[in-house]
């Protein structure tokens, strides 16, 4: 499972205070305890206005590059925040996000084309926002893949996001997911299968129950990476416990291993 | 999710013993404890020598049943104590199992049809044992479920099982019960998949958490029962999770009322 840690967020106010102040402590921090859980990627979002954020990118990419040796994910909607992102860069990065907007295949696409990057792939447009069917979305998924392929991009180097929505606001939305991220698989073999998954509780009690059990389901129907807070335990023992299932661990032996170190089940 | 409780079996020592003495108060508290907890049928195997199987079978019917008002499923692979089950029940039974066997071809499937029971087909028989490929399992469940068919049982009075073996002793064991599953979910829209599931955590730490993955994985590929202890709260809060996941929970209504009655989550 390729998890993309999703902690180092400005969007979230300890980190956006963090990054206003310079506090290269926080984010090192943030950024040692999702590589020591097993990140795959970190994921960077400066979350700041337009004007600061592609210094305060600058910032944070260097940041967490001296604290950590696994690659980023750059997100942002801001050409000029990733452009600045990838200047700096010393390791192969993913770029978040392209979708269907026109700002972002004409600001972000030519970013990731240029540099060759991991690229994640959101199933929304301008004209319909998130498609209502597995359809609509697999649609938009052709087109921007195509796009990206076209412009030399390999087909394992596309995250692609079936997209999540609320089951409190239309209990059909889990299926939608489910559907759509077997038709991806189905459609791009190599590619990765990529979301963050909490929205689906949203609005319901039990968030973490439904988002464990969320986890699970979508991995039975093929993907193979999230965006998630790699430091929840019991998320991650789900994650483990999964990828077992769908024999990708040969002679159980992560799961083994993890289980006699104390990284899953009871603390030692 | 139609639930079949496991714990009246007679291959359990305490409940060996209780049948023995015919302890009424224990299996009434067996009886009350899973019916509470939302069982649609309640498993009852006496697991005595087949001389004493039939009066035994009856005695455990009768006592259940004025225990409770869920349904039975009887379990054996004894005509004689199936016939003695039959002759006692007072609501539409189930019977465990027919498989490809010749004893339980000849011997239980013909209880099945005269009496037209519910029935659970399992994947397996002579030959081969259990299949170790999907196709392997789906072909004697077309030939089993056709049997039924053509004896008067409706689709939606067949329960196939398409068997689960331990993880740890082959990896791609649970993918082979997924692609059953999906496979069995065409071929019969209208029939029901269960199992029992714990099989699959044999061997290894952490089988609760196994188990429940395992669950919420099996739903997410078609599995809409299976036999299984209704008082495991954990891995009942998965499943009613998946459920509506599944959109089989109109309004999200099911999981939060069973919130609001402290069923799942912290206990209240």
């Amino acid at each position: 499972m390729i998890i993309i840690g999703e902690k180092i967020n400005g969007t979230r106010k300890a980190v956006a205070a963090s990054i206003l102040e310079r506090d290269a402590e926080f984010i090192t921090k943030l950024a040692k305890e999702q590589a020591q859980a097993g990140s795959s990627y970190l994921d960077v979002n400066a979350g700041t206005s337009p004007e600061r954020e592609p210094e305060d990118m600058i910032w944070l990419v260097n940041t967490v590059q001296s604290a950590v040796d696994v690659p980023l994910c750059l997100d942002s909607a801001n050409p000029a925040a990733l452009d600045a992102g990838l200047g700096v860069v010393d390791r192969p990065p993913m770029i978040n996000s392209l979708s269907g907007e026109r700002d972002r295949i004409e600001g972000v696409l030519p970013l990731a084309i240029q540099h060759k990057t991991n690229l994640i792939i959101l199933a929304l447009d301008d004209t319909t926002g998130i498609p209502e069917t597995s359809a609509g979305r697999v649609e938009i998924v052709h087109k921007l893949a195509a796009m990206a392929l076209e412009g030399g991009l390999t087909e394992d180097q596309l995250f692609i996001d079936p997209l999540v929505t609320a089951i409190s606001t239309g209990t059909q939305n889990a299926m939608i997911t489910f559907d759509t991220i077997e038709r991806i698989r189905e459609a791009y073999p190599s590619a990765h299968i990529t979301s963050g998954l909490s929205n689906i509780s949203f609005g319901m009690p039990l968030r973490s129950l439904i988002n464990r059990t969320f986890m699970a389901m979508c991995i039975a129907s093929g993907l193979d990476s999230a965006i998630a807070n790699p430091n929840d335990r019991e998320l991650m023992e789900v994650v483990m416990a999964a990828e077992m299932l769908m024999n990708k661990d040969r002679f159980c032996m992560n799961f083994n291993k993890a289980y006699r170190a104390g990284h899953i089940g009871p603390s030692k």
